[in-house]
């Protein structure tokens, strides 16, 4: 893949008129990357509401694509909505669902390891009800706490009181009460025989225009300790991108990927096999990312909203 | 070196009293790796105690070299003491105290950019302390507090109520204590130019018969957020070997390390051409990772007590 991409010359679409209005009517389908892309943190950009509604008006599907575990779909559509951007909850993927949809439809789980220990926040809880998965951990107080030694030797022994048996899966999102025996315990289970899961492997997290630590950074002590990988239902991992096709049936060579990250968006619409990839400079990748990097899409824009400029 | 050390066919000397004794009269230097080699968690193994005097009525000299950066020189003496090994605090050398000599007097720091960030506990401040390095972070519980809206904000700006602009070193160690915040301002210190420093980077730490996240778990998101390995100054990094000659003085093909892992204890031994290297099966290595991993021992034991076969 990455080599077929670094043969892609990304085509600078900003200002080019005709450009705009030849790249638009290749698709139908827009799915978007949102952080970094309509918004920065709890900053909207200008123009993604009159960009989104051109392109509704203009009969494109809108999906909405996020590797933010930390919200569930319907968290997430209210935080579309708090920053005036209109939606439906059907139009939404998060990671969080991608995981809870991967776990209760795909995994083929043995009948007393059914349970999911879940590092994360709410969305990844709700989710998870959503689709009937029990689970454990999470946002549970009784994990935040200091690890203590009756814990290690509880541990160690598989101690019904701590370690519960019925855990097949451990599941890694953003947690931000991440702590030392939410740590320890997921490596345990893993070590036992639990599937490792994250839902996303973004590193870092865009936050007050800055970077802070992503839900990889969860998983990052996890890959160290067991050597092992998680299977990742974010973007790029097509297993997302597989569950959106399920759920539109739309034609991959009629769909484009928009997003601010080469190595997750534009990846994830590459490998994917969409029609389109669009890079947008309001997040983490530059121009030089994007024209000069092993991952390319077909074409950048500064802004989103650039797309306007097709009118 | 992993070349070379492969091509070593490590002897088994347990229960080979000519073996043992031609073994033992090759060295007079014997570096110990502690935990998994002396004792386990709190369970000192039956004989260390006569196996050391054995060496010491030999005329051996005894070095205690532990990764553990979460005690001190002094904290260690106790706890060797405890378990009712003699020793004195200028035979132990951890990685708490390694890493802070090289800060004190090997890391050039501009003026201004002389403080560090602690990731980690007392152990190491007690040895910034004993070297005057000023630090920050550790063990003060205002970093032991869940992040908020306000921290990404005052992070991300740089404001100094929150990063001090003094801090020129992150130094990363175990911390049981272990949040979101204190990965982030990690990260960003480290963004901002500090020099990026591990007292060790062992993923794991031996406890209760079993294994727990260790300090490289620690270091692990941030290497994972960087894409940037620290400076480590534990085993089997040579800063710890180099400071180990510079205080002892002794002739590296008359010392042997001692020590239960392969790619830590047994490594930093060939690496740092010592005479000769003993692994011991009480501790994380397999009698296979000796006999047919990338890094093998020039001898092993079952134990560390087998060599009192040897009179």
């Amino acid at each position: 893949m990455a080599q077929e991409s670094s043969q892609i010359t990304p085509r600078y679409l900003t200002g080019d008129k005709a450009g705009l209005q030849e790249f638009l009517a290749k698709f139908d389908v827009f799915l978007f990357d949102c952080d970094g892309v309509l918004w920065s943190g709890d900053h909207l950009f200008p123009g993604t509401v009159e960009t989104l509604e051109l392109l509704r008006n203009n009969g494109k599907q809108v999906v909405f694509v996020t590797n933010n575990s930390t919200k569930s779909r319907a968290d997430y559509r209210k935080k579309l909505e708090s920053l005036g951007i209109p939606s439906t909850v059907e139009e939404i993927f998060s990671s969080s669902y991608s995981s809870s949809i991967y776990i209760s439809r795909i995994l083929q789980l043995p009948e007393n390891k059914r349970k999911v220990y879940v590092i994360g926040e709410t969305g990844i809880e709700q989710e998870l009800r959503s689709e009937n998965v029990p689970f454990i951990g999470g946002t549970d107080p009784a994990y935040r706490r200091d690890v203590t030694p009756d814990d290690y030797k509880k541990i160690a022994a598989g101690d019904e009181s701590i370690i519960d048996p019925e855990v097949g899966v451990v599941l890694v999102g953003l947690d931000f009460h991440m702590n030392y025996l939410k740590m320890a315990l997921a490596y345990h289970y893993i070590r036992r025989g639990a599937v490792f899961l994250a839902t996303n492997i973004d590193s870092t997290l865009p936050s007050s225009g800055s970077l802070f630590p992503g839900a990889g950074s969860m998983s990052a002590p996890l890959i160290m300790m067991l050597n092992k990988e998680p299977i990742a239902l974010g973007k790029p991992s097509q297993a997302m991108m597989d569950s959106i096709e399920g759920k539109f049936k739309f034609d991959r060579s009629r769909a484009c990927m928009v997003g601010d990250r080469a190595n997750t968006d534009i990846r994830f619409g590459l490998e994917g096999k969409l029609g389109g990839t669009l890079g947008v400079l309001t997040g983490v990748a530059s121009k030089d990312d994007f024209v000069s990097g092993d991952v390319r899409p077909h074409a950048y824009l500064d802004k989103l909203s650039d797309l306007l400029g097709s009118e």
